[in-house]
C-alpha cells in the first residue's frame, strides 16, 4: 500500500512523526508536508506564485518533503509531480487539536483530505482533542487513529470519500470508550474580540474566542468526542443546499 | 436595511466598488474588506495574530475599513465589533473570476459568505466570470447580481443561509439569459504543475492548471453560467455526507 501523508502543522511538527511510525504497519509511507504551521488556514491553494520544496530529515531520521505552501498544495503537488505513482490512501494528521462541529470548514487538515477526496482517493483525517491537564499522548493518538482506519478499511472506504476521525483527550491510565460513527455539529461558536489600541492609538483586534466543547445535539461529533469517544465523520464537498434548491426551483424561475 | 459588503479581492478591487454602489439602492452599506488581495484562501481565519483595521477612502469618495486579514475574519469582526448592529444581509464580491463547481471550496468570497451564515444571517457571494476578449464590467456584472439578490429577497432569504451567484461573461451588447437556481458542479479540475528549477538548481513548481468551464452535467452551475445564464446556488456548511454515515450506522458499531 502507498499512503500520502501531510498535515497543516508542519512537517516537524510531533503529530506527523507518530502518525508516520503507526501507518508503516500499513505499507510503504511519503511524508509530503507544509513546512510551516498552517492552522486554520482552510482551503486555500496557491495559484500565484510558486512552490518551492525540500528534502528534510523529519526526527528518527525519517525522511519527507517540506513544502512552502498549503497542506491543500502539497497533496495537489504529491499526486501530480512527486509520488512514484497514485497513493491508495492519504492521511492529514495527526493535528494538534479537534476538528469537530464548525472548525471543520476551518480546519487546513480536513481540506487537505478533501482535496485528496476531489482527486478521487481514499482520504481521511485525524485530530487530537487538547485539553488542560491531559498531556498530549501523540504515539497513542496515532494507535487509536490506526483502530479507526482498521474498521473504515474493513467497512470499505471507497475512492473519492473522505472521514474526518478524532481523537479524545485521554489520562495515560484511560482508553477511549470505542469507535463512533457521527454528524458534524453545525452550531456556531460564540465569537469573542479584545479591542487594543496600539502605540500610535490605531485600533487593532485580537480573537479572544474560547473554543469549548460545550452544548450540542446529543448525537454529534462534539458531544461524542467530549464523551471520550473516537469519533468518525464521513464528509462531502458538494456544497449545494439541495432541499433549498429543491424548493427554489419547485416555485419556478 | 443595513448591508455589510465584503470582498475577497481586497478593498480596493472594482469589483466591491460596483458592488457598493449597486447596494445602497437597499439600504446603508458598511464596507469592510482585506486589506490585500486574498483570493484563494479558502476559509482561513487569523487566531494567532491581532487583525489591524483602518479607515481607507476608496475610489469616488466611498469610505470603508480596512482589515490585513482574511475574508472570513472581515465577517466575524465586522458582526462582532465595527457595526452599529446585527447587518440584514451581507453581501461577498463582487469577484473577479467565476465561483463555480470544485472552486466554491477554494474561493474566499465564499467562505465570506458562509462565515456570515454560520452567525446566523442571510449571505449572498457574488462573482463575475473572466473570458478573454470580453471587457469586465462590474457595472454591469452589479446590476446583474442586483436582479439575482432582489428575486432571492422575493422569495425570502432565510437567515443562516448562504446563496452564491456567478454572472457570465456577456459582451457590451448581450445580456444574460435569465436567472438559474442550480446545484454546483463537484467534477475535479484537471491540475497540472510545471517544474522548474532555481537558481541553485532547487526544484519548485507552479501551477499551471487551466480552469476552463468544459465538460460537466448539463444541469448544474458551471453549465449554465457556461451558456450565458446568471446561475444562483444555495450552499451549506453541513460537510456530514450523511448517505455513507447511515450506511456504516446501519451496519453497526
Amino acid at each position: 500500500m502507498l499512503i500520502l501523508l501531510t498535515n497543516d502543522d508542519g512537517i516537524s511538527a510531533p503529530g506527523i512523526l507518530a502518525m508516520y511510525h503507526a501507518l508503516t504497519e500499513l505499507g510503504e509511507v511519503h511524508v509530503v508536508a507544509p513546512e510551516t504551521v498552517q492552522s486554520a488556514t482552510g482551503h486555500g491553494i496557491t495559484l500565484s506564485t510558486p512552490l518551492l520544496t525540500s528534502q528534510v530529515t523529519m526526527a528518527e531520521g525519517v525522511v519527507g518533503t517540506a513544502v512552502d505552501g498549503r497542506p491543500a498544495d502539497c497533496v495537489k503537488l504529491a499526486v501530480n509531480q512527486l509520488l512514484p505513482r497514485k497513493p491508495d490512501l492519504v492521511v492529514s494528521g495527526i493535528n494538534s487539536g479537534a476538528n469537530v462541529g464548525i472548525n471543520v470548514v476551518y480546519s487546513g487538515t480536513v481540506a487537505a483530505a478533501i482535496e485528496a477526496a476531489f482527486l478521487g482517493l481514499p482520504s481521511i483525517a485525524t485530530s487530537l482533542l487538547l485539553k488542560r491537564g491531559v498531556p498530549d499522548d501523540y504515539a497513542a493518538a496515532a494507535r487509536g487513529t490506526m483502530v479507526a482506519i482498521r474498521d473504515l478499511l474493513d467497512r470499505g472506504l471507497p475512492a473519492g470519500e473522505v472521514v474526518s476521525i478524532n481523537l479524545p483527550a485521554l489520562q495515560p491510565n484511560e482508553r477511549s470508550r470505542g469507535l463512533k460513527y457521527c454528524r458534524q455539529c453545525t452550531r456556531p461558536w460564540v465569537d469573542t474580540y479584545e479591542k487594543r489600541l496600539d502605540p500610535r492609538g490605531r485600533p487593532y483586534f485580537w480573537n479572544s474566542s474560547v473554543f469549548k466543547l460545550g452544548d450540542t445535539d446529543s448525537d454529534t461529533d462534539v458531544a461524542f468526542l467530549r464523551d471520550g469517544w473516537t469519533t468518525i465523520t464521513p464528509l462531502q464537498f458538494d456544497l449545494t443546499q439541495h432541499r433549498l434548491l429543491k424548493q427554489w426551483q419547485s416555485e419556478g424561475e
